[in-house]
Parts: C-alpha cells; structure tokens; sequence
C-alpha cells in the first residue's frame, strides 16, 4: 500500500523554500500539517547550506526579485548536487516579461524536477501562445494533457499543471487527478501550498511523478472534507488545516479520484 | 440601485499592490473576498508591466524600503498613465522622518487618487503638527471633517481617514462612516485591508469618493456582523472574512450607515 | 500581586520588531492580543527612530540577509542607548555558517538582554558542540540548565531556552516553565510570538528575567487552554488567539507552572 503520508510524518523530511512574501506563512503552515518540516531561508550566503541539511527544495516566484533569483539559482544548484528534488512553482508566468525572463534563467541554469503552475502559466512556459491574468489560472486553447505530456518529456521533468483538473505528467506517464473542491479558490494561496505539499511528498518518494500526484489527491481530498463543514474562507482555512492534520493514508487512499492516461 | 460588491464580483478587477510584509496576506485574502483579483508584484522591473494589467493600484509604505519606493513610483506612474485608481495606505506617517520623507516624495512625483490613514496620518499629511504613536490612529486637535476637506481640495483628490468614524472627502463632497465595530481593533491589519477594498471597489466605479465611502461602510457592516459571533481575535478573524464572503448588496445597502456634510 | 498582563494591557507598551518574513504577521498580532502595540520598520534609514519611540525591541533572525542585520544592529544601537530591553530570538543558529556568524555579529556589536531559542540554538550560541535541523528544536547532550546559567552569567543576560519545559536564566536565579501544550508544535510561529510576548512584558517591568518566565507561563497557559478546545492547527490557532485575549491576570496565576531552581 502507498503511504505518502505515514512516510512523510515518520521522516520528517526538510523542505527548504524560497518562496514569496504573501503565502509564505501558509507555505510553512502546510508543510508542517502535512508532517514535514518547513524551513525558509533566502539570503545567498546561507541558500546552499540550508539546501545542503534539506530533503527537497521549494521554489516559488510569486514576489520575484533580482536578488530571490540569485538565492533561488545558488539553491537549486545545490540541490541538483545533492540530488534531492526541486520543485519549481511558476506563478504569475505570462503576466510580465521580467517573469518570463526570469523563469526561463532558472530552467535554463538549473535542473527543475517538478515543474508546476496552473494552464496558463505552464502553456506559456512550454511555448505555447498563452495570456496569463495577474496569477489566476485561466482555460487554454491547447490539449492541456498533451502541453503537460510534451513539456515534461522535452525537459525530462514532471509537470503538474492545476487547475479544476490537475495534470501530471513525466512525459510517458500521465495522471488526471480530479480531487479537490471549488472552495479552495475561495482563499489566496492554496496554489503555493499545493507545492510545499508537492515538495514534502518528493522528498520521500524517489517517483517523483507518483509523489505530485499523490500530493494533489491528498491535498484536494483536504478541500473536499473541508468544504463540508464550511461557511466561507475563514471557515474553510480552518477546517482545511484541521483536515490535512486528521488525514490518515487508509482515509485518503479510499477517496483518490484520479486516472492515468 | 448602487452595486458596488456585485459589480466587483462579476468584473473581477485585478488589484495590484506594492504593500507591506506584515499584513500582504490578509491585504490579497480580503481583495478575494470581496470578489476582485490581488496580486503583489514589487520587483522595480515588472512594477509597471503588473500595473499594466490591473484596473487599480494599492499602495501601503507600513514596512518601507528604499528598493520599494523606487518600485512604488514606477508603478503609479504606469497607472497614472493608464487612468486607473491609486490608493496609498499611509501607515505611520509621523513616526519616523524617513517616512514623513517618502511619503512626501510619492506624493510629489506621481498622481494618488485616494489617501488613506488615520487621524494623525493625514493629518500629519495635510501639516497639521500631530505626533503619530507607532502605527496606531490617535485622536486630533483639529477638526477631522476640516482637515480631511481641505487636504483633498488642495490636492484634488479624494481623502480617506480612518477611525472611530471615517470621514472621506473629495474637497466638496464629505461623507462621516459610522459603520465599523471596535472589534476590529483586536486584530493587526483591518486599516491595510481597508485600503484593499477601496481599491477593488475604485477599480469598478469612477466616482473614487463614492467608491471609497462604500468600502468603507461594507468593511465596517462585515466587522459589524463578525462581531456577533465572536468571543476573541481568533473567531473575529474567521467570521469576518466569512460576512464579506456571504455579503450582499442587498444586506449592505440596509446596514449602510454614513451621513454626508 | 504580579500583574504584567494588566500592566500591559494598561501601559500599551510599543513593541518594535525586526523580525522575519514568515510569522512577522503572527508576532504583530499575538502582540496585540496580549495588549502591546506592534511595530515592524526594518528599513536602515528609520530603524533608530522607531526604536526610539518603543518600549522594547524584538529581533528575530529567522529569514536573515545582510540588509537586516544593518538593520538590527543599528535599531539595537538605539535600543541600549535608550536602555530599553532588546529580546533577541536566535532562530536556526546551527543550521548554517552565515546564521553563526551573523548571530555572533550581532551579539559582539550590540547588548542582547535577553537571548531566546530552543535548546540546541541556545547550546550552539553558548559554545556547546551542536546541531540544528532546519529550525527545529532538539534535545542537547550537556544539562540545559547549566548552559542556561552559565551563558547567561558570561554575558550578564537573561538567557530564555525554549523546549518541553522552559529554562529562564539570568545566571544566577534560573526558572523552569512547565507551562504548555504539544499542540502549540502544530503551528508554525509558536516560538517566533514568544519571543513578541516576552518582548510585551519586558516592556512594562525592568526585572527582564522575571518578565520572561511570566510571558513564557501565560503563553505556554493560553496553549493549555486552547488545547481542550482543538481539533487540529486551525482551531488551535483559532482558540490560541481568543484564549490569549480573554486571558486574565488572575486565571494565568491560578495556572503558573514553574520552578526556581
């Protein structure tokens, strides 16, 4: 039986994160609930030691910098050494050309295991013709399983693309995971929690596919009993965190709701 | 019949911010709640490029560096430029000369369409000789109505201040908000929320004294409602963002309660 | 009858913070749940002047750069000036070169009165042969009260060691805080606002040892009591927050759990 949870609360792994400013709590507070260990560290000077003590590193860009990309390259390049699994959230690619400029340095400088945005951001990073709207996930004209299948195999990664239906792909294998519940929009931030949650379960599973996917139910399933007992988005925060704390793998395993394809 | 959430709701405006790191979360969570997009993008190479797809700009200088006031200008000047509102947060304004400094200095070199603060920040602002504490409101020697009047005439915008009653003027037309409940003292961050809302609802209605009136009173009707239920600032939190989620023109417009003088 | 929570109630002490990117909004608001005044300036040129309109000074080296540390230095230069108490909290010393030298930095250039962190930071910063995960506490090999009290007798400081029971030591009295629930463990941040609350208290009394076993104890009672209520992080927190809030001076001394040893 698969147990990425059991797995993850008795190791609890390091996942180092350099993150934005706005979910950067959230990032952590997940991390934790899921029973991982969260640290944030951004300055250079420390960004490859503190990835030198972690299990997987977690890269977002949403209140990019010119300085958080320097740490962000230093990082994953010790990580990429050390050979443990960078996860690349690539929020808000599409909405401004310093973004494009600066995801396309970091794919282009360090090797990224799991690559993850929502349609929009991910379309635009694998070329295709796509406007992103500020940091919202948006429809797109392509086949989203074939841009996810066609980006992960050209770069020899896992892309997890979310969004109502998450895709995730190594570029031979491909998974539709169709947990979750729309009340997780209601709040700012569960895209970036989804990658600490991405980053937790990679850092204790070497299929780094089957880690995003299992990543994606559990944190969908999460939503789903969370939005139950929910009036709202202070409601829903707090039943979600209670949620993912109470979550057991034998719970989670019997509401999985997703295919390979 | 005056619209202003539902309006919101279905255009979805993008409200950009370059805000502060203590209340960046709850600024983008209570912008989504309201029904319009946040984003927080603060890099100086994309301020202008972000800016350029929203429909307003929140400005709040509480954690002011000099990297984000260069950022800060940049962006006003892109929504200047584009004709879309630009409210400024002056949070603690009279505390430090620096900020008394910078303040002056975006105030000098870009258009603000609506500012916003306390009783000692604009006043302080408008050169009334007042001593801010910290970044907490105080009360004022001079008259608030007085002030908040003779500052937006001279500045040909519309002037927001915060309080026990909120007093908003463009110069002409002054409205006193009594909507509000003091528990929403209890918690760090309403006056930056506040800001928040007064941009998502400028960013669907030309008339920004009328937009921030409304803010003002829906803010206040929702920590009205919150208050009921609460017995701390954990479940005012909750409730709070569950009665702007759950709130209707309807309700709101049957709990407004301003004058205008 | 000690009463630091009625006296900081009645005082509104301003706390000012240098703090990090992660909990800066959590140590914001648990100090105004515990009825001080937060601030956080980190920007070099108004650093000094906010210190020098605050009771104490809360730093916390969690998610360092160089810029902070300038920062630090020069808000904790105006601090022993004024001769108000500086609370250093010493997150993740151990964990990195560029963390121990820059901990060192700060405590040769300035005057610390009161050093807080886990036993295995604590152990580091005073000499012992240690090692941090990531940012966690870990048991130490050497008997912590005796690193308490000696450390604090070295540097003439109150030393605050965090942990399964607090050890508060000004090297010649020395407390053991029994207070506390290991659900506080479920959230992120717990340590980061203790180090606020101390910050509150040390504020309003000049006995700095005294003061930090009393925040340590209501803190650590305030847990106890939202444990009874919780079913997992969100309602801890939730109830964390009202419990601290509706905290009387009364009811903590009927539940202070501590040792002098």
């Amino acid at each position: 039986m698969n147990l990425p949870l059991g797995k993850t609360r008795e190791t609890k792994p390091l996942v180092h994160h350099i993150t934005n400013w706005v979910t950067i709590y959230d990032c952590a507070n997940i991390t934790r609930a899921f029973g991982a260990l969260p640290v944030m560290a951004h300055a250079p000077e420390e960004a490859a030691d503190m990835t030198g003590i972690a299990s997987s590193l977690v890269l977002n860009i949403g209140t990019l910098t010119t300085e958080l990309i320097d740490s962000i390259i230093i990082a994953a390049t010790a990580a990429n050494k050390k050979n443990i699994p960078v996860v690349l959230d690539a929020v808000g690619v599409g909405a401004t050309t310093f973004r494009d400029d600066m995801a396309a340095k970091i794919l282009n400088s360090v090797r990224i295991d799991i690559i993850k945005g929502n349609y929009s951001e991910i379309a635009k990073l694998a070329g295709e013709d796509e406007q992103t709207r500020g940091v919202e996930a948006t429809s797109i004209d392509a086949d989203p399983k074939q841009v996810a299948m066609k980006f992960a195999e050209s770069r020899s990664c896992v892309v997890a693309m979310t969004g109502k239906e998450d895709i995730i792909s190594d570029g031979r294998k491909t998974y539709v995971v169709k947990n979750g519940h729309e009340s997780m929009g209601m709040i700012v931030g569960t895209g970036c929690m989804a990658a600490s949650v991405i980053g937790s379960f990679a850092a204790v599973n070497e299929n780094y596919c089957d880690a995003a996917k299992d990543a994606l139910c559990y944190f969908g399933i999460a939503g789903e009993l969370a939005s139950v007992r929910s009036e709202g988005p202070g409601t829903f925060k707090l039943h979600f965190y209670d949620e993912v704390f109470n979550l057991s793998d034998e719970k989670a395993q019997s509401m999985m709701n997703f295919e390979e394809c």
